[in-house]
């Protein structure tokens, strides 16, 4: 029975997670999500209270996600300085090209979306995994001797958020290479 | 008659530009404007057939005031590489400290909210505002004598996009301090 019960949430959790990545958090309505998960929305509601207890639950399954692909990313990324920026900006390329309507980070996404409600439980969520993401940055530049590593993972991350925005603006991966080379160049700093 | 027909279209308009900034073009519904703007959703409806057509009418108005504030920034900013740079991310700054809610980009924000929809006008037009922008500084660049400055105003635009986003996610505006150095670094390349 318990185990019935952990598949079901799951269920939901996987096509709540499939639907706000596709058309955003706000645009998407519980209706849709219980269709997708094929039950109803009153069993929806046995296992949420709301749609915000359920993006809480979603955004566990992204942070999970997303550490599961920094540390892929860390596994594929050489420890030399220019390779390691290559590597990395090499990989987000790959990424956009492969996910069909790719929209870019879905944590930046959603403090988009949610910018007026800076104390939406969601936006701490968010913010921790890119701190947590900048902290690991930092540590690769330091491991491949970077000199001041804190602030050029800092660089990068300006890099990264803006390559994305201006690929998902424009379409045009020609942003992420001009990143690619900037932060190469940043790097070379003492 | 005319002329109180374009003051009413012009008080809808301003209704949900307000609106739009403030709480995204999603999560703002007609209702809303309509009493913001202080008629009968029945009157808003004759002046626009849609929630499309209204947000057709305030990215117009968008524009205009985006144009308006490039000029002003243009009129502010100083002819010399290290000053115009510093000038671009301290009007930023200042701009994200005065404004409550600040939000970053009006048009990148409905470009994210719009993430699934490549197809949907404001992603033209904003793709376009995007493009005015980049050509603006790679102009200002050039008088400044920064050598490619194509290339370099492309940079620019990615610490400007990717400033926003981490002033957005993390409310910090030392994001937009370390975007301002790395310009600075970067437009020294020959």
């Amino acid at each position: 029975m318990r185990r019935k019960t952990d598949q079901t949430r799951q269920r939901i959790v996987d096509a709540a997670y499939e639907l706000f990545w596709r058309s955003g958090f706000t645009r998407t309505n519980v209706d849709r999500i219980a269709a997708e998960a094929n039950l109803t929305k009153r069993t929806l509601y046995s296992y949420f209270r709301s749609k915000d207890d359920l993006l809480a639950a979603v955004l566990l399954r992204y942070g999970e996600l997303a550490a599961a692909r920094l540390q892929r990313i860390g596994e594929r990324t050489p420890d030399d300085q220019i390779g390691m920026i290559e590597s990395l900006f090499n990989q987000m390329a790959g990424w956009a090209g492969a996910t069909p309507r790719w929209s870019g980070s879905g944590f930046t996404r959603l403090v988009v979306e949610l910018a007026d409600l800076p104390g939406h439980p969601a936006r701490a969520i968010a913010r921790r995994h890119k701190t947590t993401t900048e902290a690991w940055l930092a540590g690769r530049l330091a491991k491949a001797r970077v000199g001041r590593p804190q602030e050029r993972a800092r660089d990068v991350m300006l890099l990264i958020e803006g390559s994305m925005a201006l690929m998902l603006i424009h379409g045009d991966r020609s942003y992420i290479d001009a990143a690619s080379r900037a932060a190469k160049q940043l790097i070379k700093q003492k």
